[in-house]
């Protein structure tokens, strides 16, 4: 009998559990589920019912699910399973794991998403065995999961890895910074974040930004993604050429930064801004070489995301 | 009989070894000795006097010095005993760890001074009983030791925490940056340590910058240094109130972009520009303030290095 693990990725749009092999990483089975609404009450049920559906599919029966480890897209108190800010529910401050626990009726350790992910990776990825590594993650949001030493680090409440909210402009009185998801202010999301890149190339449109992404959108503003911009770089056009170059500069000059500071083996990168955007991908590049400390990136090596999507519910069912 | 164990803080002037009992982390004796130069044989030797110096002081025999740790003021590639960048020293890539074991006739672990300090404050000072704490250096250079999930992390190959080497200057093509006496630009060192502060006060100075520190240094350019420049801030001189607010964005911003990644439950802070010059330590704990990430704020702690410069030999003494 393989030793089974059951995971959940809990996103703003859906909840998937899946249920894992602990042994070789393997999804067993899996089951997504919707969202009716974001009240607490209605993810538990949501999250509850995608448990039990995978749980049913692998054979396990409803009284034996043993742990349930879950990971969530936002600042998590680490071991309490109290979710501080998770901006895509709309959450502060939610017992998520008490409340989670009592209606699974099983043990559950609540994690940030990437956290859950980089341990994924760690296990069954792009990261296996190697002790000192970081999954950088750059898509709708901003962030990184951190294993150092052979285990995650999760830091002292369970808020570590957030490469997204590290600040990247002087913030000095007359000097505009754009505000982030999570409230604050000059965050490394607000600036490189798919939402907050989006946002802002419809925000200079509408004020009449002359760009070749206006024809590539082909009128319709809800088609501005950073892809696009990607295209526009690609064709040399000025206004892309100028956003790039200022989120290179802030992306490259943080993942340096991180490196320099933490040493690790590899850098494991994930989400579609980094991943999908060729022209961005290659000037952060540029940028992280010429930041990053010689001696920290001796044997460094960078390599894509291996497991997808399936990382965090693999990591995430994984979780000690 | 007590459990002692050996360790040596290797400067660029001097070499200072110390026999620590591994219960109490107290000092039982200690020997100091000047470098005579600053060749590898030279300070080997230097290195393996204050060692038997010091052991001979506690009655330990010359064939049982067991395992001997090293911190030392450079980037250390870890458990090979490979000095990187030693500038104090003017070496570069040194087998010091395998011709100290010669030297020595013991085992012996060479690692960072900051990361030895770390870990000798983990142990008997400022950080005793946490888990997760970075020490902060900012003094003749900029560095830091990290201490996470209870263990020392060195990273990969043992550069980790090089926050001095953290860059923290966009490098555009007409921008002007500092060169940092790792070889390197733009690192944070070559901002905010006393080195690097005191040798561009006196460059401007010679320029004929206006600033009260001209009348502090009492005509002599020598007497220059980052506490005069704190001593013309309190007196409302504009060159040194425009300096500061430079020295503390840079500083407060990279120290709260170690928290935001990290989230370390306290801060223990050390060296005579961060503890001794009261006008940067409340500006950069102000832009500190402004620019971690709240969350990983919660409960934080700074407090001052409590082993003053016996971190570094306690810490080395006592390195697994």
């Amino acid at each position: 009998m393989p030793q089974l693990a059951i995971g959940v990725d809990l996103g703003g749009t859906n909840a998937r559990a899946a249920v894992v092999n602990r042994d070789s990483g393997e999804i067993v089975a899996a089951h997504k589920e919707p969202h009716r609404e974001r009240s607490l009450q209605a993810v538990i049920e949501t999250v509850a019912y995608a448990v039990r559906q995978s749980a049913a599919a692998a054979a396990i029966p409803p009284g034996a699910l043993g742990h349930v480890g879950v990971g969530v897209a936002g600042q998590v108190l680490g071991k309490t399973g109290v979710v501080l800010n998770a901006p895509n529910l709309g959450w502060r401050n939610v017992p998520l794991g008490e409340e989670l626990e009592r209606a699974l009726q099983a043990r559950v350790r609540i994690a940030n998403d990437l956290s859950a992910a980089a341990w994924g990776e760690r296990r069954f990825g792009a990261a296996r065995g190697v002790d000192d590594a970081a999954l950088v993650f750059v898509g709708s949001g901003v962030g990184s999961g951190l294993i150092l030493g052979g285990r995650l680090h999760e830091g002292h409440h369970g808020v570590a890895g957030e490469l997204g909210h590290v600040k990247v402009r002087p913030m000095r009185p007359g000097t505009p910074v754009r505000r982030c998801g999570c409230g604050e202010l000059s965050c490394l999301e607000a600036y490189a974040s798919g939402v907050n890149i989006a946002a802002r190339v419809r925000e200079e449109l509408e004020r009449g930004a002359a760009t070749a992404v206006r024809d590539l959108m082909q009128g319709d503003l809800e088609r501005v993604n950073a892809s696009i911009v990607d295209r526009a770089h690609a064709q040399g056009d000025p206004y892309a050429l100028a956003l790039w170059e200022e989120v290179a500069e802030l992306l490259g000059t943080a993942i340096a930064a991180l490196v320099t500071l933490l040493n690790p083996a590899r850098i494991i990168l994930g989400g579609g801004v980094i991943l999908a955007c060729p022209e961005l991908y290659r000037l952060s590049r540029e940028v992280f070489a010429a930041k990053v400390s010689r001696s920290a990136a001796v044997g460094l090596s960078v390599e894509r995301a291996f497991l997808g999507d399936d990382a965090g519910v693999i990591g995430a069912a994984l979780l000690e």
